[in-house]
């Protein structure tokens, strides 16, 4: 670990990690806004990721992450781990997974069958085009949900392109995560496939086709760090060492 | 559960909860600010009142725990088991134990027999009498720990009396607590044997005496109904329903 205040490097540094598998990656089912667990793999995937993040001495200041328990379960085995449960933590709907609309809970490989696997590929890597959108009515409707009852209702998504979750990860980012860089700190942000996706899109200036197929795998820390004005400069994957031969 | 908003009672109402047992309750030593985790039994019993919460129908909308593990696992054991990870919490110091001083970690049988039972008397149930301090240098020191880092020093403390625990937990209470319950919220807060002292002293307006030899069992939920005025109208504790004969 880096050490208390008085030794503390002076610029700011964060880390991107995506939840381990939940149970839906693993049955290939859409999920967005699903609050499914992770898998055995995924816990397993987390604890691998904590042993990463302790070995690389990382020392983190503040903690984010979504209202979604595969995130939140991911960071805190994390914490646990690294024997940092009393790191300040703030969960946000706006790093929640991109909201698939009534697709949640399908079969991706049925629904390819179904509708065909072009359209499949648009809703799933185009930037901008939506899912068939849940109806307010539907039980799957964020509104029906305490958890977002201080979200206004127009904010609240019912299907999201890429470009609409990015629109809503955003402000997020600069309003909570940009203001504990700018001190210096180091910041974790345990959250998921696109959600991430919008903070990488940002941070590397990547086009809408580039990062349309940006893969982000699964427990395994992305590392940035920035100058003092908050620009980028050195970006890294923290990966298991290789087996020995 | 109480449902959503729309649905939502508007009275304020709070639910005290102090953490599992520890291993170092089970093992009869002094501990303060020494972060433990939970004994075997501590975990069986952060999952009762778990059991007994869901079982009550309330539903939290924040949460408070210190910065000691043995809380916080405490609440995560609740929030998992209730299906509310999703909930805001915030950790302060404010909650942490009483800081046990230079008694931290000694065995409370054999430190009776050094100093007298009189004098042990004193340091555990007096109201104002303070442990020996712990020296800046010595490792048990809070300075020396980078989860107060942004704690001013002249407010850390190296050994308190119960009424220097009430002291500092109050402030917290009006600052952080007061204003979510007096939207008509409802608030959990996890936390420790004499910081919740302090809190129960507040509420039900004891004295210096009474709050010393108050106990306040682990794991046992304390539930707390107010008006509109933050006036507690009702007090209950949460017990698991009696064996069947």
């Amino acid at each position: 670990m880096e050490g208390a205040s008085g030794r503390r490097r002076a610029l700011p540094r964060l880390v991107l990690l995506r939840h381990g598998q939940s149970v839906w990656n693993r049955d290939n089912r859409f999920t967005g806004w699903t609050d499914v667990d992770l898998s055995e793999r995924g816990f397993a995937e987390a604890r691998e990721a904590a042993r990463l993040l302790a070995a690389s001495g990382i020392a983190f200041d503040h903690c984010f992450t979504s209202v979604m328990k595969r995130a939140i379960r991911t960071l805190w085995i994390v914490l646990d781990e690294t024997d940092a449960m009393w790191l300040p933590v703030c969960q946000t709907w706006r790093l929640n997974e991109r909201h698939y609309g009534a697709l949640q809970g399908l079969d991706k490989a049925r629904t390819g069958e179904d509708v065909g696997e072009a359209q499949l590929r648009v809703w799933r890597r185009s930037y901008s085009a939506r899912p068939p959108a849940l109806a307010l009515s539907d039980p799957r409707h964020p509104a029906g949900d305490r958890r977002y009852a201080l979200v206004p209702r127009a904010q609240l998504p019912a299907g999201e392109s890429l470009a609409d979750t990015v629109a809503r990860v955003l402000p997020f980012w600069h309003e909570r995560i940009e203001p504990v860089l700018i001190h210096g700190r180091t910041a974790l942000v345990v959250a998921h496939g696109n959600s991430l996706r919008g903070l990488v899109m940002h941070l590397d200036g990547l086009g809408e086709d580039e990062v349309a197929e940006l893969e982000i795998p699964t427990g395994t820390p992305l590392v940035y760090d920035f100058d003092e004005g908050l620009t980028p400069t050195r970006r890294r994957w923290l990966h298991p060492p290789a087996e020995p031969i």
